[in-house]
């Protein structure tokens, strides 16, 4: 196995940096840096089938993937989620095809668990000896996980009114678990303070580059499980935005691959809670960059990001993609979970059930046909949640 | 797609019942019935290495499973869980190959997600029209989930102090629960009772026979995941035991077919816990059945049955495999819970930790050679167990 992973590129400036070194993000630009592959000796070499036939898992994509030696993957069964059809819904919608591709099925049963496969094996890889995160909640568990999993000390830092279940997974996991007063932004300052006088490595949302290249793995499978034509619209939970930019990534990689059936991307629709919504504020003012959310409130906690440090790449993705970012209450992210449920079988997350209150809202305004084929995201189990 | 699946028999006496029918148990003897296949067609048209590539899933077993038509699968995405190697925790132990199949990649985070996808399939496809369970926890969030993907009413029979998580994800299905004092057998009376008087359809494990073959499908993947060659010793946490005889099952189909690379079995081996070990001690006593457990306790809620319906079938798979049965200490499970998260990054169910525990006391007793592959079989999430 050989991975065609070559530089880390600026996605600002353009700028080029050594991959082979510890990186966190372009110092002239304080922007996030993105891996860049050698995709014409990747499109010669590497075959889609023989990938789809190789062992379980994310890390079935090890040539597009940015750790040198296998032996270093840190591993606990991350990827391939099913991506399940939803008929009852899709009938009470009006609408052709419905589909969710159910990220619960990974270790600490959220889509976290990808990036943090990526960020860890490949700190690790190049000497990281301790790893701190600051995170609205998931991201912690899944980085407690894999440093145990790599042997190396955690500390996760979270606002105290983070869901139990994600302190408690932490703990479990043996990580340090710092509370603070107010959201993830005050836990990214801490974060960031305790790297600079501690010695961790902060693996923020996009302040480092890899957990991006495990979430992109979303975009490959997606375009596998439906036979290499992608879906007409994708609609996204948006808290940082990782998954986001990550999915379309792997369709720009998967274009210059030669692997897509069909050449037409998706709509990407972001969907935010109306208590916190600077991606949707920004998209409709047509801003190039996202504002601070004061008094960021929202049960779907992931989605508590008053002031996502990728915003621009968020935004750029969106327009890129000719799509939407759209707002949607707390009641219709609950009346959606319950749907989800009851109709379907699926217990999500809030952030995943705020998709389909998103798919709801999009209707309504008119941005969808009803033989669109529409792939909601579910990012998480709904077990977290119970309080 | 064709499944081989041609008639029912009484694992007691052997007579045989029509499959095209619904059946429960075996009128004469009370005894759980078995799906029976044509192994030796099986055994000439089917391919290990095609049904190794095909979709995602336990359904792409379907040949081997006891649904006619592929249209009426319920399917959730269950099935196809990692087997992770345990290094750090084998070096520990002084063991050369360490292994856990992790049955939290499920729907509903338990491998009881099987049984039901099977169970709720056929059910549905020869007319059930609602569906009742007894669980100590588990079962009852899947069937819940399953009848949700069907369409059809749901109730779940449980004791009062099952797990929190357990309680609130039936009621998110948005099945009927009903809370008994008592353990499961009272709610297994409760349950039986309804489904006379009101024409609910019983779910109980071993009361119908296909949980238990969507159970078996756990057999396969292990087998297919160690390249066709058996682990030498599995251990399996045993509450109502349909995980247990049916990997049992399933090993005896795959030397029917002539599947297996080498022919030696593994040595399955029983864990329940000290507050509840009607198996360990019937193993004990040299006993063909169990006797019932009085005051049954421990917090690993998924082994609180004290009298399991297939008591016999458990015992005899014990064995027939030259295998054993052993009971562990709460603390043990506690610490082995413990362990795994911290040393593996596995935050497991504390059945599925019980393993770990059973692991320690079955080298305490010199019934393990250090140079012996073993493999853990966690059955669900630590999440459901958070109070």
């Amino acid at each position: 196995m050989q991975s065609y992973f070559i530089y880390l590129e600026c996605t600002q400036c353009g700028a080029r940096f050594d991959s082979g070194r510890l990186q966190t993000v372009c110092p002239g630009c304080n922007a996030p840096l993105a891996a860049r592959y050698d995709l014409p000796s990747a499109r010669r070499e590497l075959d889609r089938e023989q990938i789809g036939a190789a062992r379980r898992g994310m890390w079935r994509w090890f040539g597009l993937l940015p750790v040198s030696d296998p032996e270093k993957i840190v591993n606990l069964g991350e990827g391939d989620t099913p991506t399940l059809p939803l008929p009852r819904l899709a009938a009470r919608l009006g609408l052709h095809e419905l589909w969710v591709k159910d990220e619960s099925f990974n270790p600490t049963a959220t889509f976290k668990a990808r990036g943090l496969s990526a960020a860890v094996s490949r700190a690790c890889e190049l000497g990281v000896q301790r790893v701190i995160i600051p995170t609205a909640g998931n991201a912690g568990g899944a980085m407690a996980a894999y440093a145990a999993r790599a042997g190396v000390p955690a500390c996760v830092v979270m606002p105290a009114d983070t869901p139990r279940a994600n302190i408690e997974e932490c703990r479990a996991y043996g990580a340090e678990v710092v509370l603070v007063d107010g959201l993830i932004n005050a836990a990214a300052q801490l974060a960031a303070q305790r790297a600079r006088e501690e010695g961790w490595f902060d693996l923020s949302t996009f302040k480092e580059p890899y957990r991006l290249e495990g979430k992109k793995v979303m975009g490959y499978e997606i375009a596998q499980a439906f036979g290499w034509r992608l879906p007409d619209v994708i609609l996204y939970p948006t808290g940082g935005g990782t998954g986001l930019v990550g999915i379309w990534k792997a369709f720009s990689e998967l274009e210059a691959l030669g692997w897509l059936e069909d050449r037409r991307l998706p709509r990407m629709v972001a969907v935010q809670a109306e208590g916190c919504a600077p991606v949707v504020r920004a998209f409709e003012a047509g801003a190039e960059a996202t504002a601070f959310w004061e008094n960021a409130r929202t049960s779907a906690s992931g989605l508590r990001v008053p002031g996502p440090f990728a915003g621009r790449l968020i935004l750029r993705t969106l327009r890129e993609s000719g799509g939407a970012a759209l707002a949607v209450s707390e009641e219709a992210i609950r009346a959606a979970q319950v749907q989800l449920a009851g109709l379907e079988g699926l217990f999500v997350a809030p952030e995943g059930a705020a998709t389909l209150a998103g798919l709801v809202e999009l209707q309504r305004r008119g941005l969808l046909r009803p033989d669109e084929r529409v792939l909601l995201l579910n990012t998480g189990t709904g077990l977290k949640y119970l309080e």
